[in-house]
Order: C-alpha cells, then sequence, then structure tokens
C-alpha cells in the first residue's frame, strides 16, 4: 500500500524508565535498551513497526538533548531535523507542543500519530490496522483518537478510558466518555467486567489543526510560546529557541492538559498484544518463562527452589540462586537489584535514594 | 618469655572452603582470603598468633601444591623447606604422616601442634595458654592433646568430644572417652546440657614420638610411606618422592584414621572464642550486624526490610536489597550468590553441579 505523504509520526522517547532500574539508566534508558532479548531496541521496534505504513522522512523522533547520539546510532538515516531535542524533562504536553508546531511548518494539515517509544506490542498487523482506521476517522473528523487496549485483568498501575458504545456505526471508533487514573483494585475489577473500560495506551491519532486547536483552547500560553519558534524551526537558532522555550514550559502531560478535557476525543477499542513495559513486573508478564516459572535472561543462571522470579543477568555472569519466590533479581552495569515483585513500586524511591547516597553516576 | 627450639607447629592449608563458595575458590580458597575484613587473611592470622609462641623457622605449612605462590606471597620469610607441598588432596593424614616425618628428621623428639589455617580465634591470650598447657603435658606424657570447645549452642554441623571429668588433677587436661561426629539436634542439645561435651576444634598438641607410634599402629601402610622418605627430606628429591607416596594414600583423615582410635588422647576444655569459620551462617555469627541483624561486607550496600541476611559484596558494587530475610546474598569474582542460610549445606552441591555444566574454572 502507497504511503500517505500527509501522514506523519510522533515517537516520544524522553522517558528515563527508572523502575526499569539498574538495567535502565540515566544514560540508556529503557527505550534504548534490547529490553526483551529481540535483538532490537524498544525505539528500533517502534519506529521499525511506523515504518511500514509512514513514510521515513514523516517519522520525528522527541528525546533528551544527551541521547541525541543514541538515537542516531539505533535509527540511521533519519535527517537531523527529525529528532527533536529537549534541554530537560517537562511531561508529555511540552514534547508535543513542539513536535505538532513543527511539523505544522512542514505540513499544516496533517495527519499525526503520537506514540511512546518504550511499549511492547506483540500483534503489529492488528495495530496497523487501527492506526490506519485511526488516520481515517481523523481526516474526516475534527477528532482525537486514542487507541483503547481491551484489559485482560485488574490492573491497578494503568489509566483507564470509559467510552460510550455506539452500535450505529461500524463499531470501531466510540465516543470516550472519561478518564480514570490507576484505580484502585475493586474499581478496576469493576471497570474489566463492566466491558466498556479500556486501558489507555497513550498512543493517539489526530491533525494539526485538531490537536493546535486542544493547545489554544487549554495550555494557550505553551501554544503561544511554541507558535512564536515557526521563524526558527529547521533553521539554525532552533535549539536556542527550544532552550528558551522549556524554561518557560510546565511540568504536565498531554493527557491531563488536552486529552482529558476535550469533548472531541474518542477511542478504538484495540487488541494488539500491548504491554507498556513499565514495570519489571510488566517485563516479567511478557517474557517466556521455564517450568518453575522463572523468567530468565543470563546464560548461566542457575536455580534451586525458585519460582516465579525475574532474574536478569549479564550474559556470563554465573549465578546461583536458591530458594527464592516471587523476586526481581537484576544485576545491569554493575549495580545488583533484589526486590520482591509485589514492591517493584518502591524502586522509583530505592532509586532515588541511590541518588542522593550514592551520586547521579549509579541512576 | 624464650621460644622452645623443640616446639613445632603445622598449619594445614590445604582446603579448599568450598562450602564459601563463590567468595572462596580452588585458586583462592577460603584460608587465603581475609574472610573477616581484617586486612590479614586467615591463614595470616594463624601464622602471626603461632609466631607469639614459636620460632618462625619452626612452623612449618602444609599446602597444595598449586597454592605455593599464594603461601609464600601471604607469609614472606619462610624457607622453602617449611612449605610442605601435596600434590593432590588426600585430607588430614597424609598431610600429617609427611609434615611429621620431615620433622622427625630435624628434631626427633620435637613436640608439635597442629592446627587448621583457616579458622578464627578472638581470644588469642586464652588460645596460647592452652597450647602452652598442651606442651607442658605432651612433654610428661605420650599424649595426644586435643583443644575441645566449650559449646555455646547445640550445633548439629561439628564433632563433638567426650571427656571423663579428672577432678584429681589441677583440670585443665582430661582424658578423652569418644568422639561424635556430627550429632543430630536432640542428640547435640543433651551433650550440650550435660557439660561434659566439647566441640572438637581439629586443634592438637603431640610430640613426635606420640604421633608417629599412633601412625604405625593405625595407618602403617602410610607410616611406611613417609618413613621411606627421610633419606630426601630437605633435598632435591623431595618433591618426586611425595608425588609417589601421595599416590599410595588413601584419603583419610587424622580423626578417623587416629585420634578416634588411639587409647591416649586427652582435651583441655577451652573457651577462646573459636570458630570453624566453616560455613557462611558461621562467619554470620561471627561478624558484627546492623539493627535489624544483617552482617554486610561492601561500602554501597543499601537494604531495605530485610533481616537477618549476610551480604557480602566487592567493596565499591551498588546494591539494592529489598525484602530478604535470613538470607546468604554473595557476589565474588563475577559471581552471585543467593541461598537461604538454612540450606548452605547444599552450597556444596551447587558448586559440584556449576563445575559440571559450567567448568572448572567457576570452581
Amino acid at each position: 500500500m502507497q504511503k500517505n505523504p500527509h501522514q506523519y509520526c510522533i515517537i516520544m522517547a524522553g522517558g528515563l524508565g527508572t523502575r526499569f532500574w539498574p538495567m535502565s539508566r540515566h544514560q540508556r534508558p529503557k527505550q534504548f535498551l534490547d529490553v526483551l532479548g529481540t535483538g532490537r531496541t524498544l525505539l528500533q521496534e517502534t519506529v521499525d513497526r511506523f515504518e511500514k505504513i509512514i513514510l521515513k522522512e514523516n517519522i520525528f523522533i522527541v528525546t533528551n538533548k544527551s541521547h541525541k547520539a543514541l538515537v542516531n546510532e539505533q535509527v540511521p538515516g533519519l535527517n537531523e531535523d527529525q529528532v527533536l531535542l529537549e534541554p530537560s524533562r517537562r511531561n508529555t504536553a511540552p514534547c508535543l507542543a513542539y513536535a505538532v508546531s513543527k511539523i505544522e511548518v512542514k505540513d499544516p494539515e496533517a495527519l499525526v500519530v503520537v506514540a511512546p517509544s518504550d511499549h511492547l506490542i506483540i500483534k503489529e498487523e492488528a495495530f496497523l490496522e487501527q492506526i490506519r482506521d485511526g488516520f481515517e476517522f481523523a481526516a474526516k473528523n475534527q477528532a482525537i483518537i486514542t487507541l483503547g487496549i481491551r484489559p485482560g485483568r485488574p490492573d491497578t498501575g494503568y489509566g483507564y478510558i470509559q467510552f460510550i458504545p455506539d452500535e450505529s456505526k461500524d463499531g470501531k471508533v466510540h465516543k470516550v466518555k472519561t478518564f480514570i487514573e490507576k484505580p484502585n483494585l475493586e474499581l478496576a475489577t469493576s471497570f474489566v467486567n463492566s466491558g466498556d473500560f479500556l486501558w489507555n495506551s497513550g498512543i493517539f491519532i489526530t491533525s494539526i489543526p485538531t490537536i493546535q486547536s486542544g493547545f489554544s483552547g487549554f495550555l494557550p500560553e505553551m501554544f503561544a510560546v511554541f507558535q512564536d519558534g515557526k521563524e526558527v524551526y529547521y533553521k539554525e537558532g532552533e535549539a536556542a529557541f527550544i532552550d528558551l522555550a522549556y524554561a518557560q514550559c510546565t511540568n504536565i502531560s498531554i493527557d491531563y492538559g488536552i486529552i482529558e478535557k476535550a469533548q472531541n476525543v474518542f477511542v478504538i477499542p484495540s487488541d494488539f498484544g500491548w504491554s507498556d513495559l513499565g514495570t519489571w513486573g510488566s517485563l516479567y508478564e511478557n517474557s517466556s518463562k521455564d517450568a518453575s516459572g522463572n523468567a530468565l535472561a543470563g546464560k548461566k543462571v542457575m536455580l534451586y527452589d525458585s519460582h516465579n522470579c525475574i532474574v536478569n543477568m549479564p550474559k556470563d555472569k554465573l549465578v546461583v540462586i536458591q530458594g527464592l519466590d516471587d523476586y526481581i533479581v537484576v544485576d545491569s552495569q554493575g549495580i545488583l537489584l533484589i526486590c520482591k515483585k509485589e514492591n517493584e513500586q518502591d524502586i522509583r524511591q530505592m532509586v532515588s535514594n541511590v541518588k542522593t547516597q550514592h551520586g547521579e553516576d549509579f541512576v
């Protein structure tokens, strides 16, 4: 199928992946790692996926300035203008305000799909089909179309999208009723049972005019900041301009800043084998396991009386583990972490303590 | 006090320390390590201790051929003849048959103290006092005098010595009634309660004629083998002779081969802060602990919700451990071991499996 020159992709690759410490480190966060042992990093998998339907010159990657070399190394063949460098971390709203304004200069009527760079997608065909459906809907409607995942379990770590089932149309795209951030278990269970709640994948499709109208309506100051840059995008002054622009931005997500407030938000219920790989636990869920339920990475890992652990070791490190159930055991770049799976949400705080006690180099 | 030129010391340094894996490796077993972080290895501590009462030229160290360089490096200033090299491992009887026969050539009436090289002794003065008492008794009697430790707990990992309390003498030296190898917990408890059972420290004092008569009586073939060497000890042919001699020796301990069978065995009940440091658990017992009962080695070890663990890490390795109770966690020379303290007796088998699966280099 011919690729549509008006369809663009924005890949957000600015995260730190802290919950994946010590494998994910500030110098090389999760998206730049071959987390699943496929031979490709998560960013590379993401680019590979979108290249199937989007022109390579229409793929834009937003990342932190410090990771420019990693992006160039992992995704060769991009024009320098396609890698947008953030001078600081300000969450997803500034990231997209920048990317959208820059694409607007090139193609004011463009359609864009926005996606994180560090998620797992197993059923690529199903995924691409829904992106196409989203583009089709966005071409005809002033709409933000999110991809919502049919929940397989009452996960309390995800955001949920409630939709209004619309039986009158072809049933693919539904109006969103509301967004709910990380519910408790009881609520999550009722969401799963109700059938009209989906996990928020963080992936959405829209058009430049639609999302810009969202910015101008809900984040007008941020909108103005990046509109001011239209003179310098693709030119020498861009980096200096962006330094100043980011200094003026508040830290806010696109979900909280626009999508949860806008009235023209839709969702496509999806099932393409998705995980945000946000934590060791989600990596465990998505890894193959031995007969005792252990997910192992490393060639010299010997387990005794151990069950349901995720053990991630350097390829040639000899490791003998006896009597561990339901633990995360990771040795990466000279750092060892042992943590109960059920306490993985504490890793973020532990990493923060590491930084305080031992310095920036260890995080 | 002047040192007696007829008093000798035989330090047995041929062990592999397998239960201390992966810190203790075949290339550098436990006795060559600074296990306790004192700045001196266990062998060095042992030599330091005996040098207080025994002439340095009367200290003999028996070790495996492959560890010659380690002994020379750790105990400088010994004459080449003082380091006896074993071509293979045959337990303690051949080791002592060799050492005793060699000392006999030099000083047929010598008194000797025999000691392992890898034990912890905290109260050095009390220890040396009892060695002196042993020498005194051995000088006057055809006796093998063992040092027995007053048991502080019903340890099932030690051998026990039952003695016949002898109130008529000065109470220091008692006749041994029997030896009991590693009893079960019930038996060990009754031993501890009875008051006339002691732990076998493996340290004993005797005279050359006495121990040689033990060899000729109970291990006559072995005795003959090493008597044959008297022509070559201290001469060029010694190593070649020993190669052949060891090939003819069975694997047998001095305890099983002689001491448990001889009638002239005595014991001095002792209390000098002794541990055989045979296992990670015994190292744990002898280490200082944090408020949660964790014994830590390493400068960058961070623990959360963890209790009663022994964590032994390279000095600068960053380690974060959450939610572990009663475990051994060791990272040494690139090998990681995690094992429940209560299962430490399985480490020997695990190491054997490591050897089978990954080769000699890892043990």
